[in-house]
């Protein structure tokens, strides 16, 4: 299944699928025939999500389907699984699919076994999770939870389309202007996106939560020798752009004592930034991207400007090295007569997986793999979004090397059969122990 | 005179002066002027440079002049005192002509004061030193000293004219080809340009030394409050180009204790190059350009180039210091897990100034100024070709804040006025203190 769809690509000898293209539509048919396989009633929505859902099947294996008592709501809840369809450019072909297809084939297993679940399930592919097209993340995810703002509606991409209007052509309604052209929404557009009830699919209270099985893009589970292992929180992250003023002067005549060297103060600052990373438990901070202006092998650096990169699970520790890393800063900068100018570029708190989601999530971890570790997703996820609906919990599955977005991004057959076990456990369980 | 020169340009509005162009040739025939108000005989040489001789006027203030005793020149030597006239584009007005200017004014003073000198002076206006115009330099001096080679002639301009070409044409010469055209000398011009004899003006015994006055283009002789220094030596010189290799990775989801970070190996390097040049006293050590190769703010640096330049005034210091950052970049390399690659891109011995004459320079330092402080020349001067003829001294002129090869470069009248001072006492000196 993987690589069937990893051939459906909007670029011919590379892997890339971006939100509402031809590729998404092509995808959405294909993994929908594998849900319709597997007992699902699928349809895709407004935003080119892709929703495979069983009803609640009447009774588990230890008793039948509660309604709910008083003060709860009547209908039974959804259990919410999935991960998204799109892709980077040239991408690999685990980071998404695997969270989408893992969950039809357990479904189709449990069905086979004859397991009855006293909720209903929703496989869920999203239409836009990378942030390609638009240069903005989540879109299938907002769309689906009723998240979708004026303002994401009037991005345009590349080609000066705005989501509104890509939206209303995905449902085939009328988009009067040319494919390209540049303005403001026509009145008549923005009537066809609102009719589209462009509103969340469930309310808070119906949902059981949001499960996703995600390739874990980073070297842990490798490093642990491990093939799964549960998410505890996607990391809060500060970006920002720094910028040290010293003074440039000539290599050869200017002795050390008088000197005030912008790279050797942002070197200084590097290293005190690593220093700090490395004594906070998973604390990760990085500089990506450093550039000497004016530089030349002959000049004494006068202007350096860099990024920096600041994530961890838990705001408070990340807010408290950021307070450690500015003293550093204000101290080397002090030291060396240097100026550093700070830039706050992005900032997102910490999203919290559910503790007892997860605590679910890695009973089964541990009843199928022995151990079952904790990460941190350093990287943005679907759950993100969806952790404003409803509670969340994340499957890591260990990919060779940590590599993501590459075409030789990889997870092994016999990691992702660990998962999918891992998965079919989790809702067996989640069956066996539903109260309504 | 200063400001009277340095409206000499080929460029409006900026002051640019390369070699065997049209303002080098108004220059030389301003600055010759006020040589001949000097006393001079004036006369300009195959290669552009102005020469301003002052025969030997018969008697010191201490005796008839020397014609030399057994083995010793029967005609008397020749002091040589100069520095270049040509500028870098958009130059400042001392870089230079001070060091032409100065010692006319003291040669007039001399004269005015009725001092006899035992020895020929020769004030030298060099026509090439910055290495703008063929990206090589000391064209004028190596000239004037017969060290123009094949190959140097061979060089050409952003136009594909020759260095020989040029001088063919600056000597109204026949130059068959068409300006601009590149291809290789024709037989005739080549000739021409052997006919101009470009041998030594002076054979080494001739000479008494050559002796520079030149801005600092540092800080050090402001940072000492003092108007000037003499220079012990021209440094030696090191230019490397490293590499430090790792491995790229996702910013957000690599552990600290898993990343092989390039740039964190790279600030630890520049830190401790830092270091070492700070613990070694006169020797600068410079990282001027660094780049994050495919950086960006989310993705750890794989590989990060740079690059060293590493200067001494003494050779064997400068080599003892490449020793001790190979060991370092070696360990940093080792306990990271980076592959550190290096090229050298440059490399120049030391040039020793004479400590004798020197010496005698300091003297009048001393007698004019209280002080005399001792520097070492971190950028190259006409002294590292006249080093190869005759005994070497180099007068420093502060200047403010440093500043070089830059229109707000300054010196301060009353700065040169010293250095005047300095300069009019050593050649008294030397003319009463001539032994032949």
């Amino acid at each position: 299944m993987v690589v069937e769809l990893g051939r459906v690509t909007d670029e011919p000898g590379r892997l890339t699928r971006t939100f509402l293209s031809p590729a998404m539509k092509r995808a959405n048919r294909l993994v929908g025939g594998w849900m319709k396989d597997a007992g699902l009633t699928v349809r895709v929505d407004a935003v080119g999500n892709l929703i495979g859902r069983l009803e609640a099947t009447g009774v588990g294996r230890t008793g039948p389907v509660r309604r709910g008592g008083a003060g709860r709501s009547a209908l039974p809840k959804t259990l919410l699984l999935g991960s998204h369809l799109d892709t980077v450019r040239d991408a690999g072909r685990f980071d998404g699919p695997l969270g989408v297809l893992l969950p039809i084939v357990a479904l189709g297993e449990l069905r086979r076994r004859g397991v009855k679940l006293p909720f209903a399930v929703e496989v869920l592919g999203f239409s836009e999770e990378e942030g390609v097209r638009f240069a903005s993340a989540y879109l299938g995810s907002k769309g689906y939870c009723g998240q979708l703002t004026a303002k994401d509606l009037a991005m345009r991409d590349a080609d000066g389309i705005t989501v509104g209007e890509a939206i209303a052509r995905w449902n085939g309604l009328p988009v009067r202007r040319s494919l390209g052209e540049v303005g403001t929404s026509s009145r008549s557009k923005r009537v066809g996106v609102n009719a589209l009830h462009l509103n969340a699919t469930h309310q808070r209270g119906e949902l059981l939560g949001y499960v996703e099985v995600h390739i874990e893009q980073g070297p842990v589970l490798e490093a642990k020798k491990l093939a799964v292992g549960v998410v505890s929180a996607i990391a809060g992250q500060s970006r920002f752009k720094l910028t040290w003023t010293g003074k440039a002067g000539h290599a050869g005549t200017t002795p050390m004592a008088l000197r005030r060297d912008a790279l050797a103060g942002a070197a200084e600052f590097i290293s005190g930034v690593e220093a700090i990373a490395r004594r906070t438990p998973g604390l990760v901070a990085t500089v990506g991207l450093l550039t000497v202006s004016r530089g030349a092998a002959n000049v004494i650096p006068g202007e350096v400007v860099h990024t920096l990169d600041v994530r961890h699970a838990r705001d408070a520790v990340r807010r408290s090295v950021l307070r450690q890393i500015g003293r550093l800063a204000t101290q080397v900068a002090n030291r060396r007569g240097l100026v550093r100018r700070w830039q706050r570029t992005q900032e997102n708190t910490a999203v919290a997986c559910s503790p007892a989601l997860t605590a679910q999530l890695a009973r089964s971890v541990a009843a199928v793999q022995g151990k079952s570790p904790s990460l941190v997703s350093g990287a943005g996820h679907d759950g993100v979004v969806m952790a404003a609906l409803c509670p969340v919990a994340m499957l890591f599955v260990r990919c060779r090397a940590g590599l993501s977005h590459h075409p030789d991004e990889y997870a092994a057959p016999k990691d992702f059969a660990v998962a999918l076990a891992v998965l079919t456990d989790f809702v067996e369980r989640l069956a066996k122990d539903y109260r309504g």
